[in-house]
């Protein structure tokens, strides 16, 4: 009985040191969500009440991986705004370079590649963004490298020129793609198999999605994003991140 | 009578090799622009005819320098849109970390900062981010550095919760301000002089422009072009990023 009474009293401590233990993050919202606390309460930023961070983790087969290819020259707004919306998504992002040395994207922004073409792990999505486009799409290694792949990538994402990459990797025939506005002519001529659509922010075949010039690349993340995670998922990232000028209606999904 | 003809004979040539040597470029238009030929023709990309490089550079007093400082946590979309429209501007952009170690932007994009703040040059604007803001807004150090700055520094341009360091640095005393949606009660009671305003693309208050979150940040640097080189520029800016989205409208100019 004396026990007894002993652990009746002990219970509410022992409940409460627990509940002070672990990292508190902030439930998924916005910029302050990876900012970890070391005890319970109130995010300053936001005001949603804390969570104990084990809680916020998604199992690792629900992650996504992506590869995003950068390289010299690649434009930096192609490939941030997809970042920005995958990593909402919980995807697994990491960047890989020809070589591990870093690349300068948009000429000033000095970026080290996680990976190069010789030890990058496999990935679920492939992504290539535009820019000095012919960097990658002309380099036969790199062509060569993307194509030895194919057989474990899902999917294939492109912003702006980089459609030129995935056309030198024989990625776009016969389908009805889009690039930057002005080179929808250029494409067209380098695919002539492809229907190469202007006025369209993105065109998803399915396995492929190419997206138009520069920001349409969050819009192609965005659709993405829906496609995998559905479209609430895809809602709650464009609020976040304050992109309420996401408009599905301005993409294309081509039914096959 | 022999020299003369000779002569008459060599100018059409000599004119003709003249055009030939020297680099051309795409004029400014879009991702091609850097994309650097050794001889006279038509872009492959936008099909537009190439100039000789020499034409298209600015005088360096034309040019607005723009210091990016960037800290591991930035957000990544928050600084990679205006360095998109800061570049297309012609703005001599340069980034900043703490020290010169490489900053993890979003927890996962390796950045090498181009200065540490011991070495940094002064710049016309000095622009902070959001994201883990409180690792450079609760750092002395570089609230110090920001404030042994402000002699030199002509404007500055905060996106999202960037504007949580500006408050740190005493820059928003008084004035009228914005930052990430779900910040606005928290930056108010930081700043309690300030009028926090939420629903609003990006305030300008003439010295100090502070945006909403994460891609308002380009909404904001492209209104900071229009003012500084015209709307006509920001526009064309706007419609070679294919950010149709751009509606100035959204903003605020706040009248002295």
């Amino acid at each position: 009985m004396k026990h007894l009474l002993f652990l009746l009293l002990w219970i509410p401590l022992w409940a409460n040191a627990q509940q002070k233990t672990g990292d508190y993050v902030c439930p998924p919202c916005g910029p302050c969500d990876s900012i970890v606390y070391h005890k319970p309460g109130v995010c300053p930023h936001c005001g949603m009440t804390l969570v104990l961070r084990d809680t916020t983790k998604a199992s690792a087969q629900e992650l996504k991986s992506i590869c995003f290819y950068l390289y010299d020259g690649t434009e930096v707004l192609d490939f941030a705004g997809p970042l920005e919306v995958f990593s909402y998504a919980g995807f697994k992002i990491f960047t890989v370079g020809k070589t591990k040395a870093p690349v300068t994207v948009q000429g000033i922004l000095k970026v080290i590649p996680d990976y190069s073409i010789q030890d990058a792990p496999p990935a679920d999505i492939f992504a290539i963004f535009g820019g000095d486009d012919g960097v990658a799409a002309g380099d036969p290694e790199v062509i060569s490298w993307i194509k030895s792949r194919d057989a474990v990538t899902k999917r294939y994402f492109s912003v702006c020129t980089g459609a030129f990459v995935l056309a030198n990797a024989g990625l776009l025939d016969s389908l009805t793609v889009t690039t930057f506005h002005k080179s929808i002519n250029s494409l067209q001529r380098v695919v002539p198999s492809a229907k190469v659509l202007a006025d369209v922010r993105y065109v998803d075949n399915g396995r492929v999605i190419t997206t138009a010039g520069i920001s349409a690349g969050i819009d192609g993340a965005l659709h993405l994003v829906a496609r995998l995670k559905g479209e609430t998922e895809a809602l709650r990232i464009a609020r976040h991140m304050e992109y309420d000028k996401y408009i599905p209606e301005q993409g294309l999904v081509v039914k096959h």
